[in-house]
């Protein structure tokens, strides 16, 4: 028998999102815990992750209760870092390839999501930052985007997918429901561009590929998203348009 | 035969002696190209990194001048991905380890230099911004740090020393010579600090330890970078403090 994996999540988290991306690749067996990010318990930054962040990954050690974490189980933090320990672990699932150049074209895309687009993203929907960098970051990963197979480096999908996914999926989603730090009115019309305009046609396409994964329909729940991140992002707007009123 | 493998580098390059300890460790015969920044050639950036910077890596296709490269082969970006890649490509190495929570423990490391250190030592060398993150950096990579064993995460040399010994080493050797965007006379005060205060004990014997790996002795060159950094953070002082003055 394996050992025993505890995720430590919270179902609304981007980066959680690629953990159980993950995992639900891997045919992982786990134990799922939702850390209460506003009443965060004191047992959460002590015993598994000082960073206070989700997700956050135990991996062997006794059975416990997720809320009593033992001091003998293996914890690790950082999104990216979690999934290729879940792909140096179950290797058989092909998050990783094997092939050495393949792997750092994977690694390459992922720095491009995490250096480019995920801070574009960040600033647009949380601190009402322009469209634009975030346009700017789509045409930087859609370059890297094979012309004719279906996921980022070709044919297989790999933690290239599951670092971007999660990201476009939730873009989409805000956007189409005009949610976000940006003014009233916005989102609707860069959703109507991101989806219509040619620029974007190649992403976008790539986009639905990954949304058909049966892993990430076993991991997205765009109703719950919808309400969670309309309270979370309602509230960034309330402040940055407030203040800039 | 193995794939050949051509290095873009520049000397001076933190970022680049990444690259060159790795290929040391791996014991790789390879070819050294130094790029001119300041007149930087056309085709570096049109065929081998449209970012433009050092190091980038080229591996397999034909025989071709560094100067000349071919279309056929693989070009490789970042010094991270391509310490990842030799690792890849010469498992014997170990540099990076082959159980999944040591590889981990490997990618966490990396992830406190690039998002901790390496940011506060930019801020500090070339922008003049103040001592105190670079040492609260510090803070965090000695907590890592392994209490009796002399590698970043054990008793084996990895790409997580990899990854910061290149630094540490040069910042010792400019804050002793009194080289950065600081106010003169602070750099030699700071290297005294490190070097003498128990704050930094832990860190400074690691460093010795980096230091003595033959790797290391045979990828630095101590005058060389003096001088470099002379000029390069001379540069960046004149600008902040004659901005400031």
């Amino acid at each position: 028998m394996p050992d025993k994996i505890t995720l430590y999540l919270t179902k609304r988290s981007v980066y959680a999102h690629r953990a159980t991306l993950a995992l639900a690749e891997a045919k992982v067996d786990y134990t799922r815990f939702e850390v209460d990010m506003v009443n965060k318990p004191e047992w959460y930054t002590s015993k598994v992750n000082p960073a206070g962040k989700v997700p956050a990954l135990a991996h062997g050690g006794p059975q416990v209760s997720p809320d009593q974490p033992s001091p003998e189980s293996f914890k690790l933090a950082e999104s990216l870092i979690i999934v290729e320990f879940i792909a140096d672990l179950y290797p058989k699932a092909k998050i990783m390839p094997t092939d050495p150049v393949q792997r750092a074209k994977v690694r390459f895309f992922i720095d491009a999501v995490t250096t480019k687009f995920a801070p574009a993203y960040v600033g647009l929907l949380l601190r009402g930052e322009p469209f634009d960098p975030v346009w700017a970051a789509l045409d930087v990963l859609q370059a890297l985007l094979p012309e004719d197979k279906p996921y980022a480096i070709g044919d297989e999908y790999t933690a290239a997918d599951i670092a971007l996914i999660p990201f476009l999926a939730r873009l989409e989603l805000v956007l189409g429901h005009d949610i976000g730090a940006y003014k009233p009115g916005e989102g609707r019309k860069a959703a109507q561009y991101l989806l219509s305009d040619k620029r974007f046609a190649r992403i976008v396409k790539y986009l639905e590929m990954g949304k058909a994964r049966e892993s990430f329909r076993a991991t997205y729940d765009a109703e719950y998203l919808k309400d969670a991140y309309g309270i979370l992002f309602g509230a960034m707007r309330a402040k940055v348009q407030g203040a800039a009123a």
